[in-house]
């Protein structure tokens, strides 16, 4: 078992963490960036255009930018590979273990992003990048005059559909509920030409010869109905998958508090309930953009580096 | 007099209000963005260290990364020249005039800076950039081992001095107040053994043969000593000017906000006090970091567009 000491533990290698990473490592913070086996969302997209500066960028070469940035503080930023498996955290020392090493550290930033996501639709993991996406205010642009559809179960689904339609995208809503559980918007949606299909499951999505979304299988939710048996397909070109599955529970237990959608719970400098404890990026909800993580793991590293001096000050 | 008309009119065009543009453009909207005469405060930069990805660019040259990006919205983003002269927000529609156009939009974002910053200090402005900075956090780094000078009169100050001090630069504050009017900070920052000179008002910063600061001019503003006609001066290597000067004060005429360091009250959805006017970037305050600004100008932007589809129903 290896152990390590710093001053400065990120949890996550993603956008938030190594943003994070840079703003600590400038300060000659001594820092350990903890690189996880799940790779970031944006290492799996193929193409992201709402980074400002780069028009058109593969989601791994930005992040790729991100870590060179981060690396270059050779002095200050290690980076190890490891999951989280057990923590205690707030106790003014964190411990924190993963399979191989025991890290303590003054104060911890948890960067995990949308954490190890379940897979809720057959085929979803396999064309994520191909045609399922998770972001559609990033994503939309790939889909212009193309057919979407949309699945999830909420409000801020459908404030999205209309975004969706407004630039172009042909855009319908799946919903596993009944719409009756979606009163506000509803109506907003179906006057813009937007078909929302309810009480229906998504169980897979279907790949052409080329490896890209081709269909989805649908099976009816209507309760107590005939129609419960009943498979519908659907011809399409992109897939969003819009419910909120968080893998925050581990943190949960070490005593981080999380709100009614499983994100972790952040007051306006990025801190935990817990002392010297921030969070940043996805985990925290929020739009799930790169450029609002990165500025949100900015600013978690200020606090953290602000902590640290009333910490040794004491 | 030229007319315009527009969906989202911004004004301003550094890294906040051109990442506005970026997600206004992304989703279709008619957008203008308005380029003043003075320079965005990026542009200033010789380099900047702390934009994620980006380990030492240029600040103009960040800069042109995100105006090409705006730009590639061909389509739907208008770049006109002007300085706004006269203003009428918050009526539903707003009208917006410079000395050659007028523009009416549906919704406004204010990206204006720091603003037009008058010159505190003889010399400041063609040092700027040489020896001269207004932004501690970022510059920090490249005074590593040397001599700089804090001038202000706020407790965030000593809190940047601390940090400054901790990164290995040889730390001096001046203020013009005496120290007992910033209680809190000030024993802390002693303590680090930074030198606090109270009492003095800088009124030259000059340059050595290659245009780079040498020294600075002081004249103490003890009241009442004769002390008060003294001359010192300090030699040093960079002089961090962190008075609170705005030029928000045509907007405030107009009916905005502002708080009282006069900047512009935004809520966290960017939002001003008036109906479909919404403010990013450094005019709101805060750390004026590039990653906060552009992450600032996406969330105006994405509200702003919300607000637009509210508006267009009505």
């Amino acid at each position: 078992m290896d152990e390590f000491k710093c001053e400065v533990l990120i949890i996550g290698s993603g956008p938030a963490g190594l943003s994070a990473g840079i703003f600590c490592a400038r300060v000659n913070r001594d820092v350990i960036i903890l690189d996880g086996k799940e790779l970031s969302a944006l290492e799996k997209l193929k193409e992201i255009q709402n980074w400002p500066g780069e028009i058109d960028i593969k989601g791994k070469h930005l992040l790729k930018k991100f870590r060179d940035h981060v690396e270059s503080y050779s002095e200050n930023v290690r980076i190890i590979k490891g999951d989280v498996i057990s923590l205690m955290l707030g106790m003014g020392v964190n411990m924190i273990s993963t399979r191989t090493a025991t890290i303590t550290a003054d104060v911890v930033i948890i960067a995990i992003g949308r954490g190890n996501r379940k897979e809720i639709i057959k085929g979803e993991e396999s064309l994520l990048g191909f045609g399922v996406s998770y972001c559609p205010l990033r994503d939309h642009p790939l889909y212009k005059d193309k057919v979407v559809y949309m699945y999830g179960k909420d409000e801020e689904m459908l404030e999205e559909a209309l975004i969706l339609k407004e630039s172009g995208c042909i855009v319908n809503v799946i919903t596993d509920v009944g719409i009756e559980e979606l009163p506000e918007k509803v109506n907003e949606v179906k006057q813009a030409d937007i078909e929302v299909i309810e009480n229906m499951e998504v169980i897979e999505a279907v790949a052409n010869d080329e490896g890209i979304i081709q269909k989805i299988i649908c099976k009816s939710t209507k309760p107590g109905s005939v129609e419960n048996e009943e498979i519908t397909e659907f011809e399409l070109n992109c897939l969003f998958i819009l419910s909120h599955i968080s893998s925050n529970s581990i943190f949960k237990k070490a005593g981080i508090e999380l709100d009614d959608k499983g994100n972790i719970f952040v007051d306006e400098e990025q801190k935990t309930n817990l002392n010297g404890v921030y969070a940043a990026g996805d985990c925290t909800g929020g739009l799930f953009q790169v450029v609002f993580a990165t500025a949100e793991g900015a600013r978690a590293g200020l606090s953290a580096c602000k902590y640290l001096r009333q910490l040794k000050k004491e």
